[in-house]
């Protein structure tokens, strides 16, 4: 059921809780403890948008990303993650400790600080805020996990959805019933251990309805840059759809041959990897708008505008 | 057979040539004409290090890399690259055409221009020369094409092979028989296409022997970041190996905990894609110095001596 | 909305129809043309079973399955299939033809006719019908298309779901919600093309619910046979999965110690490949009952159970 | 060096030691201890093939696969097999005990012995004798250690090669370097612990020079089969190789078209798989040649002339 319905154009302030429910607040809080599976990763919404209608293209603006509170929290979960076996890379090895690491997230300073578990070390890092999930209601009537990323979005854990960025989704049912969640106040390439330091957001997006202009797989536009985002298993797979559909959409917006924008892309493209441990994995095609010959504005110039508005209301 | 004897220390200018012999010069210059198999990818060398042993370590500083010639050439190859089927990716599908670019190499101004082949669109991007295949004999008494990377090195096709790295490598067999070629003008990440922009370089390098060390897999290092390369297929193994390797050295280096470690690399991590169309995919896993506490010099500081004796050279 | 309400017990007569619904009936009838997406692969069902809760296992005991043609169909369908490229392992390449093989079905004699379509050639194969799609609701709230194989069963694809074979499938969701169809007269290992024979079929079958007994992934069990499915990319974790399960089953049935229970199925194991077309791909682990120590029997002896009323029933 | 120069037509009688050089024979015993790195899987031969030149096939027909002993050994090994992480699936997780399983192997009654290490449970399994390593010397002047599988053979680790089978190799060199080695008395599909029941063998074999003919990828017949092997990461491509392969044969031996090939092999065809714990996986595509239309002889009937050969040497 959604929670509000909203017209194309809107502005939304949204509060995002953290993927754990805000429930690992310490050391002791294993989220095998104080989680309930599977009420992991929850979202907010669903926003009805109205108009929306299968074919049609969902631009989502994120205006800003801030952290709610002043720490963020990461974990080791049991057989989740890159560097250990899986569910489904299944082996006969114990799972590594769970492990609960507190980090302080120092908004005036843009600055998380990393604390060690087994030492006195510490680290300060960029904060560097970013939304983990957002998505729309899957294709053909299926309803998927918030821990999943495919084709509607979802959990892509790429960094590179943060404040600035637009991204593109595709409408698959009546109302698009848009979601997010997740934040993250920064994140390794591939989130190698399977959570990013885990934060509440106040997000602020605006969310423009494209009508009768379909999107195959999440895009993403900033000032500077286009990106095409593959979600899949093995994770050469995730690399193929994302620069399959980049290599089209250059073509489309450059009018440049399909293997031209294929040579292109392979010169100029950047690929970097958004997560390695979620059901699908994630990495993201993206190329400098300066590399592309005179294009075409991508989705008729909707980043142009939607950036305007967002200057308008700081 | 070794071309020539060196010693810990020494400086070489290496001249190289590109993974074609030179032999593609025009549209018409089809590789699968011009090209006699497995005649490809030759490598400058091998150079045999004296007093090099199986579980030293040779440290490679690329002093700098520059184009011999005033043009690139980049290629699809019938059933190569990372968007067409393959010999391994089997299917009944006919091979994309094979064509040839040509492309401008600019050494004043920095530039590659690219030229559309289908239409009249050009475009110019940073000049950004890189090595692409350099590594040692293989363990366990295996010679490998030079199209190969793996734990020796070999076909690595990482742009972070640049002017100012120091690669790190195994050795396995008495001399090292360090080999390098396969220079890049530039290449986009994971190379779709299966090449870049190839180019024949003056490579100019030192050599130093770390004697007693062993490297599991090939590292590099430059003023600001150290690096683990993981080589495999599927993508994920050569993210895990990538990862699984540096999380073990900053460990070593910091004195972190494995976890503690694991999870830093997790925050503070990136994972630039190699290449996604060689017999193994690469990809690299890095880190800014800045992002580790307090470590150690990694090699007890090879880096940085050997930066300041290329500084001596200009 | 479930079409019937059953008990443990009950036997049932289930008519399924083909994967294209029955509309692929001859060479001009491309699935392309003719199937509305996603209204492919239609299921039968889901029937309610009373009393199953989450953490219970329903068993279902193919009694019989028939064909009710005395045809059936195959295509090769545009980037389906596993000698093709598809969505997700994504090329710049044109798709293979679409095309549609006609089969006859000779019930008597127990014969599927292939008929080649480029000329005159006729080859006779056995006629081994089995379901393709049998499965549950899933778990975690989602909802998933009948084309997706995973922990609650679905379009496993595994030729070894035929008359005489006991399915274990977990209950994720008050009443089970269970559903087959996906007819094959006969399918070779992995389901190359993308489609068996597919046929419409009468399919009779026994449920029986058993309470408080949580099954992992599906299993099977014969006369002579023990079984796990596992369904993932990249095709290793398929098989990684089922034998994962296959051991932990294994030792928990003849109280092997884990690692006794490893090296025997990896000598005495078999690994039928199910599909290599689908979302996620099948394999699945098997063991011959004699080649067990004398083991306990798997879920204190339904499946002899069943085979018995099976017998009543003829 | 070869170790003896042979003709075409030629029987030659091989002793075979086991895996582990015949160093493994009790529980303590461990291959990490009692063997030396990378003197693994010792192969008999290479033998040279007077006038074999790439470009030719080489036809070896297994006459006899005899264990010269009572004994059979298998073992877990560090971070090696399907249910473990490894050097390249690589995790943080420490590796499963090592361990040694010795077999009895009773060449009268067929049969081999199993028994647990950690209870009193034994179990008798078909002795079923083959070969898991047989190749020629690798293209591209590579040479490869002989625990790889690829296109030349190598660690093919498929239970069908065994007595009654001609294997198919492509020649890459004069004189084509054929060895053999590795033989299990039997294998589970895909060798899952990394290991079968390892033996030293008596193997018998005619050899037979194809001239002008070229196989890409190994080859097996049997009486009543046609197969292709495929070797690669990820499983999936290793099945794609192999049915991309039989498929092209079939059409080549059959007169089908490719798809009409391709639909045929895809219901009649059978897959399966070989190993997936070496660093190439194996599946094998298998047809029966009574399910192919009046098929020409595969190479011209070497397969039958050598069964004849064979029979008469008994």
């Amino acid at each position: 059921m959604p929670v509000a319905h909203i017209r194309s154009g809107d502005v939304l302030e949204v509060v995002t809780e953290d993927c754990f429910g805000g429930l690992v607040r310490g050391p002791a809080d294993l989220p095998s403890r104080v989680c309930r599976m599977p009420y992991l990763n929850p979202v907010s919404g669903p926003f009805f948008v109205e108009d929306a209608e299968p074919g049609d293209t969902l631009a989502v603006h994120l205006v800003s990303v801030e952290p709610t509170r002043d720490w963020g929290v990461s974990t080791t979960f049991p057989h989740f993650g890159a560097l250990t076996s899986t569910a489904h890379t299944a082996t006969l090895q114990p799972a590594l400790d769970e492990r609960v690491w507190m980090y302080e997230v120092d908004r005036q300073a843009r600055l998380v600080r990393f604390h060690a578990t087994a030492s006195d070390h510490t680290v300060d890092l960029p904060l560097e805020p970013m939304i983990g999930t957002i998505g729309v209601a899957p294709a053909g009537f299926e309803a998927r996990s918030t821990i999943v990323p495919d084709t509607h979005g979802g959990n892509l854990d790429c960094p590179q959805m943060r404040a600035g960025t637009t991204v593109y989704l595709p409408v698959n049912l009546h109302g698009a019933m848009l979601a997010l969640g997740d934040g993250h106040a920064r994140q390794g390439d591939g989130e190698a251990c399977g959570a990013g330091v885990e934060i509440a957001t106040t997000t602020t997006l605006i969310v423009e309805l494209i009508k009768g202009v379909n999107t195959p797989w999440p895009r993403l536009e900033t000032d500077h840059t286009i990106m095409s985002v593959g979600a899949a298993r093995p994770l050469e797979d995730a690399y193929r759809i994302a620069h399959h559909d980049l290599v089209g959409w250059t073509s489309h917006l450059t009018g440049l041959d399909l293997l031209d924008a294929y040579q292109l892309i392979s010169q100029a493209g950047r690929a970097p990897v958004g997560n390695v441990c979620d059901p699908n994995y994630t990495i993201v095609a993206a190329v400098n708008k300066t590399h592309l010959p005179a294009a075409a504005l991508p989705y008729t110039g909707v980043h142009t505008r939607l950036r305007r508005t967002a200057t308008g209301l700081e």
